[in-house]
């Protein structure tokens, strides 16, 4: 992957304002729908399985993100997934927890047999579990995206995706190459829900018309390149948590391109 | 409507600290609670069918909110409608995505049905959709408030509510009467549930005693001259919606009667 | 209790990086989770009935917080003290409503009833509530701490756990003991979800190992150590409660023994 098709993805995803649907968890929907809001994405988060299908059909983009699903909105997944498979829309897998939660990783890997999304978004944890390992503790990572490099290019080359982990460098890979990129601040892990927000950026760009990776790759670089930014007057996790989605609107794709660090 | 009935409805709410009775949506809820104990007023988040209704019945005021409806908090919306109907509590509808989403359009009419609420809040989309024009795409609007003013005004004189149609100026109406008022910035677009917030600001004046044109109007006016004066010092939409709680806070009816701007 | 008591079990939680299991409300889920990353806690935020037992058997403290019950969520809730209860593993119960809110103090009972939390955290409205008298509006509070403190110790004796009272004192009692502390801003009753965050901060120090009473001590001076400080620079709500999470991390134990105000 360029640079170049990092930087279209945004500037594509900036003039498009996509629509992203998002069915999210509670803890991080509030942060999510702001991020795509300050990145120049229009959010609707309808997860109820009477709307979902529909909605995820007209949508540019779905968010499906596992934090705290409940029978109701799991089976809005579902329906999300099954619209954006016939629409031809693409759809971002944030599998939160998975490999150590039982009920969510079935959902997810339910939901994979569905169709492959074109991005798959986790730490390393949720990536190793996913791929059938042994999971992590919480929604923590206790490994490192460095170690499980193998066991995500399998994860996407098995469904034809993008996987994407994040850790202090964010690894990604199309199950051939891999894209590393090593902005972010530490401030980022005491943000709950920044996470949950990458993988709706990675949404918004993917609508872009870009290819998965350049979308992913384009997404991680925004949220991480306005957290360099944000962190640099922030005192703490909170005024950095505020000062981060004001660096994600004053974001232009020159300055992104400009600092953006691949490793 | 005078000015001075505006002025009065802050007072009184202010004097009142009403209790406001929400049931809104998973994004939106924590800027509504704030947003209301901000300004003044002390929300009740009880969106379950066991003590909507009771909930409901003890409150100042009700707002449904149809962000991201579930068979239960739907169940619980009816109750509350009840509720608020059996005592005399004034309560405001946000049909959110009403005319795009044909679930939560169904469930809409049928609260309006059950009785008329005080006021009805939404974009020109969901205001059109609402009175059985084409609706929207996700939750922003593709219409101007002005373009829909007859429909509005159909829609108020239907349920015998006032219909409040947000916008670049904010156009309100009781079929009869239209208040113009031209407050507020454009980071208000970017923070999401502002509208939503503005919804329960509404209700939280509703409850006061004043009308529900003042009420609507007085609700509009402290977001949208709150929203001025949050955006003098703000870097984007993160810091913007800090300042705008700040400025809720700050914000006295007089001031609010020397910078409202009607049109 | 000595304020070492206090000390220690900040620092032994800081040092654990405890996960605490939330099962909360979706106003104060952000918040929650924010204060728990900020004060160097982990929150598992998983309120569904297939993983709530599981969750809180493999966490080091559990958090039932009674604000937007739902039928799922309360099943959850019963899943989780179970699991709390097989594991060893500290629950504190924070009671929102009760006594005022019919269903939710049957709840609550109910959770009691399965056996003895660590910590029962409320306004002095809920607390009465759960005591067998009359609860308050909404979730404010309409009685004093001071004013309740012996049916709080009859409560704290009949479950052999401890009763944290919020107010302009805090007051807090296993029974015997009361422990009173004075720090904390009165714009915290301006930030939505500050107390319930309050209840995540204690279930975090619960398992530091040092006692239920400077468990919820700790976690009372965190908390209001931290807001009297953030009230310094705070021009409003919104600035307060971005700067309470930048000063929940900035907070050295050694701060904390030097600023906390017993009264």
């Amino acid at each position: 992957m360029h640079d170049d098709d990092m930087s279209y993805a945004v500037r594509a995803m900036r003039q498009s304002q996509p629509l992203v649907h998002c069915l999210t968890n509670m803890v991080a929907a509030p942060l999510s729908a702001n991020a795509l809001l300050a990145a120049g994405a229009s959010p609707a988060m309808v997860d109820n399985p009477h709307e979902a299908r529909a909605t995820a059909a007209a949508a540019d983009a779905v968010l499906i993100n596992l934090g705290t699903p409940q029978e109701e909105t799991v089976e809005a997944m579902r329906e999300a997934v099954a619209g954006a498979l016939d629409a031809g829309t693409p759809w971002v897998l944030d599998p939160i927890g998975a490999g150590t939660l039982p009920w969510r990783s079935e959902v997810a890997l339910e939901l994979l047999e569905l169709g492959s999304p074109a991005i798959i978004r986790g730490n390393a944890s949720e990536i190793l579990g996913l791929a059938g390992g042994e999971g992590g503790r919480g929604v923590d990572s206790r490994h490192r995206a460095e170690d499980v490099m193998d066991e995500a290019a399998r994860l996407a080359t098995r469904y034809g995706t993008v996987v994407a982990v994040s850790g202090e460098v964010d690894h990604l890979t199309d199950g051939e190459e891999i894209v590393r990129l090593a902005n972010g601040s530490p401030l980022l892990t005491q943000v709950s829900g920044a996470g949950c927000a990458l993988g709706a950026l990675m949404a918004a760009c993917a609508a872009s018309g870009a290819g998965p990776l350049a979308a992913a790759a384009a997404g991680t670089a925004m949220l991480t390149v306005a957290a360099d930014r944000a962190a640099e007057g922030a005192r703490g996790p909170g005024s950095f948590a505020a000062a981060l989605l004001d660096q994600l609107a004053l974001l232009s794709p020159e300055t992104l391109a400009g600092e953006v660090r691949r490793s």
